[in-house]
């Protein structure tokens, strides 16, 4: 944070401002539910900047058009939620035994694919109505290059993780060899595995031009906003 | 919250815009150790303004420059501290036996009034650099009528409702009468009742208008900023 403070401030220096003449007035955004006063504590007392939190999901507006920089990092691989077509046992898209989509069918992963994408567009279009004009945005969450293979995102390592830990602690209790999808004895059921599903993907380049052309932040484009994606392969 | 919106919302309406076409942010201030989650939380979720949580003490800086209303509720009676005096054995204003300042001495009265003109002008100084031009601060808080004595403020009857509980909470154990400073037997002692002071303090109209007159507040006049402060006699 102090980082880009200090970027701003030296570029009005340059412009002809005196240090510290501006005033930097930061939001933090999290859910409702989430600890604020522990980030409002945690806050160092000689910041050069006012600071605020902003309850709300960022999938939607959360501010008046008032913005010159926005940054999330490491938020948005977050979907709003769980692709409907999981939840559905007759769907092709029901991921039975697995709880993310990088080891999973096609449907399974088309179905995160696309909530990606509405998803991100309602992100990009609620910015478009709360930057200013000459705004700009810098996004960093995880991604893949176009053209690798999604069992390649690390949250397929912690996918398996997860079953590997299922099934050792099954191990443990029963002594015997079970499939990913075997279960904690008595804690767990198979139907509750097969139902949990971790709202997280990792997007590529191409789909993230995808959502910006059909987002309404393409037409802010002028009036000079500008969006910077960096993707960064775990 | 909500009639405020309305009100300027009307306002707007009668210069032309179309109704909701403004858009209205509220700041919530308070402490950063006072629970912002519970206030997010009961938000309403239908609100038509764009919420958030500023953490920090109002006896100074918590904006930049950009606030169109300031408005405080019963806050203001509320000391930034105990004025240090008090806290000096060796002080002619040692609050021996009280909690307040209503029913003491004068020494122990003016050293809270002259606390409280310390603490409303730093207050007005820090809103004359956070307030746009035309602005306008509204504050209410509970005072007094000028002229009228102090150990009217209803403060007084709870500091005497406290020194009655104590009290009766020490006749309870001992079974003889003691006077006001008596003590809860183990509990707190005799100079920990001394030493103990509410930092509350109701004002009059004439201590408003004097940290008006010394605060930066004043200059802002020639900018258009109003302060309009109502003052509730309990």
């Amino acid at each position: 944070m102090q980082n880009i403070l200090e970027v701003v401030d030296k570029k009005y220096m340059t412009q002809g401002a005196t240090s510290g003449s501006i005033e930097f007035q930061v939001f933090f955004s999290d859910h409702a539910s989430n600890d604020f006063n522990t980030l409002f504590s945690s806050l160092p007392p000689s910041r050069k900047y006012f600071a605020a939190g902003v309850p709300g999901s960022f999938y939607g507006r959360l501010f008046p058009r008032s913005l010159h920089l926005v940054h999330s990092s490491y938020a948005l691989q977050w979907l709003s939620k769980v692709p409907e077509e999981l939840l559905d046992k007759t769907s092709p898209a029901w991921n039975k035994g697995r709880i993310s989509y990088t080891s999973s069918s096609d449907e399974v992963a088309n179905a995160y694919a696309a909530q990606f994408q509405k998803d991100m567009k309602i992100f990009l279009n609620a910015r478009a109505k709360e930057i200013v004009v000459g705004g700009m945005i810098v996004l960093i969450m995880p991604g893949l290059p176009d053209g690798v293979h999604r069992s390649e995102f690390p949250l397929g390592v912690l996918d398996d993780s997860l079953c590997s830990s299922l099934m050792d602690m099954e191990n443990a209790i029963n002594g015997v060899n079970l499939k990913c999808q075997s279960l904690l004895h008595g804690l767990i059921n198979e139907s509750q595995v097969d139902s949990f599903n971790l709202p997280v993907y990792a997007a590529t380049p191409m789909e993230i031009t995808e959502a910006e052309i059909s987002s309404a932040l393409e037409s802010s484009y002028n009036k000079g906003t500008q969006l910077i994606v960096a993707l960064k392969r775990e």
